[in-house]
């Protein structure tokens, strides 16, 4: 369906990323920038001030957009823990057997930390000093818990090897999983499908060449 | 051969040790507290005044040790980078098929990180924000390359699957065997050892049940 440019229905980030100019950012662009900014200085070492000139307005022009700084973090936050529990809510992640749940679920949370590579990259960086990433970790700590439930049932089922302890093969591939923010360049020789493929092939078949 | 307690051989780190009292700190006390802090705040956002505020002595006094935070850090980056270097001088590192070499200088680099996990924490989560910081990078950026090599090696020797590139492969190694630091537990559950055993047996041979 054809849209006019005042159709109300246009989202209005779209309608705002027209406008030229630093004072239009849209909090979406506040937001990116943000987020680059906690990503390498550190959430806590990063001021307003320091924020102010990394998006080349002032102070009170991001007041404009957010209330706080926390503001920032709460919605870069949630838009990574988001994109992690709709994997879980996906049919796809209650039906069938619980290894093949468990392998769409580890592929739906690769897709996520490369589209939403800069957030989940912030959300495995907090450190848990404020309410907010408090909040954030009460919510990973439920993904991970119901991800551990999965990897419970693919061995219960005797899909998963029974001499790893089931807590260290979640944390095994979680950690295997979420490194991945640590060298991952989308856009780069590696494509999000493929790498998804690698790390299946690992986790669940090892990198041995097989006899 | 038995030593008196004035003979110049003996360590001063033991020596300062057997003293009463915070001024009676030693460097490696102090740079232990220091490491705990910089994994909980950050090494940006720790200022000489939190260090002090941590030991419970004065600035000047942490200054009788070392010179500044930069060196603290710069010590902390050694005793990590240290050990990983050390496995792969280790003669089992360069002799015997590129497998087994391999194995040995994974399990080694998973008992430095076990056996110094706050300082292998530090290194690992370092952004490069300072010359000390780039240096260490680079010494652990020279670790990495020399582990690239082994896994290129065993690839050619054929003992590694072909379908996985050797930079996606290794990449997915380090991740595997450096998220370790972030759920780890000296003391706890899981011995070094059987951690080891565990993440060998996932990433060559895989978490399915063989048939």
């Amino acid at each position: 369906m054809a849209k006019t440019p005042t159709s109300p229905a246009s989202p209005p980030a779209a309608a705002n990323g027209t406008r030229r100019g630093r004072p239009g950012y849209d909090q979406q662009t506040v937001l990116n920038i943000a987020v680059d900014v906690f990503n390498r200085h550190g959430y806590e070492a990063t001021s307003m001030g320091i924020l102010a000139e990394n998006l080349g307005i002032t102070k009170s022009a991001i007041y404009h957009h957010v209330p706080s700084k926390g503001d920032l973090l709460r919605l870069a936050l949630d838009n990574a823990l988001g994109g992690l529990e709709g994997v879980l809510d996906d049919p796809r992640a209650s039906t069938g057997p619980a290894d093949a749940r468990l392998e769409f679920v580890l592929r739906g949370t690769i897709r996520v930390l490369t589209d939403r590579l800069p957030f989940v990259t912030l959300l495995l960086r907090l450190r848990g000093n404020t309410d907010i990433e408090r909040d954030a970790l009460a919510r990973r700590r439920e993904f991970d818990h119901r991800v551990a439930q999965l990897v419970d049932a693919a061995r219960s089922e005797g899909s998963l090897r029974g001499d790893i302890d089931p807590r260290t093969t979640t944390r095994l591939l979680f950690g295997t999983i979420n490194s991945i923010v640590e060298w991952y360049k989308p856009g780069g020789p590696i494509g999000a499908d493929k790498l998804a493929d690698d790390v299946i092939s690992m986790v669940f078949d090892g990198l041995h060449k097989k006899a």
